[in-house]
């Protein structure tokens, strides 16, 4: 039977080089094929999942030097329907591409901020006052680069090679430990694994609301891998909070856990238990 | 005595819309004349600071719908010599600005992705399918317009009377709650006030690292008005806290509770205790 599997596109983002490991690893554990559904936003990919179009959705959701992808989280938040399917760690290697073949000609950098951001030292060690400009995606910064020598783009190795263009610098982010972590989802029930996910937003005005939530898992010896806090959105100073745990929600102290969580919390929403593949 | 403010620019952002105000505010306060400043990034605007190139510098932190401005929060950790002297809460409304003179013949729209995001359902609604291109700010985003009548922007009203723009639609904004929280920094111990804030990294592998730090705080009747996550940069999974509570660091609860704190937390930074000003 065939996967439609969509993913933050097009060809040759870091998210479509995690969406093909997956697919590797799918192959390997059973004969399954598939076929990849490039999408131009995080938004438009989850929402191909949640309406039908398509079975799962790779997106980004945490980068181990920038940070949260907000936009996934507020979104899994959002669609109710979606549950975690597993979660990829893939290693990021930014290379800046150009025709030029000096960095002295080069005025432009363009790509997606998160890699402009995560390239800052490099740029201002070797091109320093050169204009960067953000982008959609670092595929998209490849379409600025023309024949004039003054325009270079930062995106990985593979998507260099897809689209035939010359690397002028490799592994030229600042940190060498740069991992992104990838979220598959899809409509069917969570298989179960290392790790639980979950969100809750907690009672207006209540001093100390986060402090019960914590206790709970920590009263039941779970340890919590992360906590994210987002905005609600309605007014400054409300937050939901995002919480990785590392144990499977089937086992009794998790399932204890979540019982007593739900009295502390306005809404709470579990995202279910998969396991981590890292590349 | 000329005082200079160091702002996130160029003239015609919020950020500089927020400086204006806390200078209205000075003025009636005290006798006191200010030079504004403009830099093209949160960067350069806090190492002016830092380097003492300007007395104060005002940077956003944190927007209620968008969450927090990660780059902020992430200097504020390294550039240990800098205090807030004050927090300032902006209204934000975002207009439409355009030479166009009806929605139909616009193909782009240009702003900040901060901006983009915050009025994203207005534009899939007004404007589905046409192009969204980000900028390095709502300013910025102003000098794509052309008279070809097919490019829009998305800025403050003030930017568009500044540049002498017309506004093609008013209060664009998904939320009409839309707020953004500011921050003035300076190398001057802070004035004290009602918020304090602090941020640390906890000892790495401790499950449960997290709950001693707000234990320490629900034991001593102090409310946290917010935390939030950062990763260290070392490796995925490793985060530093910043944490705002709703006191003074002269109080013998806070004094009490910070010197707890430090033998739960790796490093530990105080930011200083400050007062808020609503616009």
């Amino acid at each position: 039977m065939s996967l439609s599997i969509a993913h933050l596109g097009p060809p040759g983002t870091y998210t479509e080089a995690a969406t093909l490991a997956y697919i590797h690893h799918l192959a390997t554990e059973k004969d399954s094929e598939s076929l990849l559904c490039p999408y131009p936003s995080i938004a438009q990919t989850l929402y191909s999942v949640a309406q039908g179009q398509a079975d799962l959705a790779v997106v980004p959701v945490e980068n181990s030097i920038e940070g949260s992808v907000v936009i996934t989280l507020d979104l899994l938040w959002q669609l109710e329907s979606l549950q975690i399917q597993q979660s990829l760690i893939l290693p990021i290697r930014h290379t800046l591409i150009s025709y030029s073949s000096t960095l002295e000609t080069i005025t432009k950098v363009y790509s997606h901020p998160q890699a402009l951001a995560q390239c800052q030292q490099w740029l201002e060690k070797f091109l320093p006052g050169v204009q960067l400009i953000p982008t959609n995606s670092t595929t998209e910064a490849l379409h600025y680069l023309d024949e004039k020598h003054t325009v270079a783009a930062i995106a990985s190795e593979r998507a260099a090679q897809l689209y035939q263009l010359p690397i002028l610098a490799s592994a030229i982010n600042d940190y060498p430990d740069n991992c992104t972590r990838f979220l598959v989802l899809g409509k069917q029930p969570a298989p179960g694994g290392s790790h639980t996910s979950l969100a809750f937003s907690t009672p207006a005005n209540v001093p100390g609301a986060l402090l019960k939530p914590l206790q709970v898992f920590a009263e039941q010896g779970i340890n919590l891998s992360r906590i994210e806090s987002r905005p609600t959105k309605r007014s400054l100073g409300e937050y939901l909070f995002f919480i990785d745990i590392e144990a499977d929600a089937s086992q009794v102290a998790v399932k204890t856990a979540l019982e007593e969580l739900a009295s502390y919390t306005e809404v709470l929403k579990i995202f279910g238990s998969y396991s981590v593949l890292t590349f």
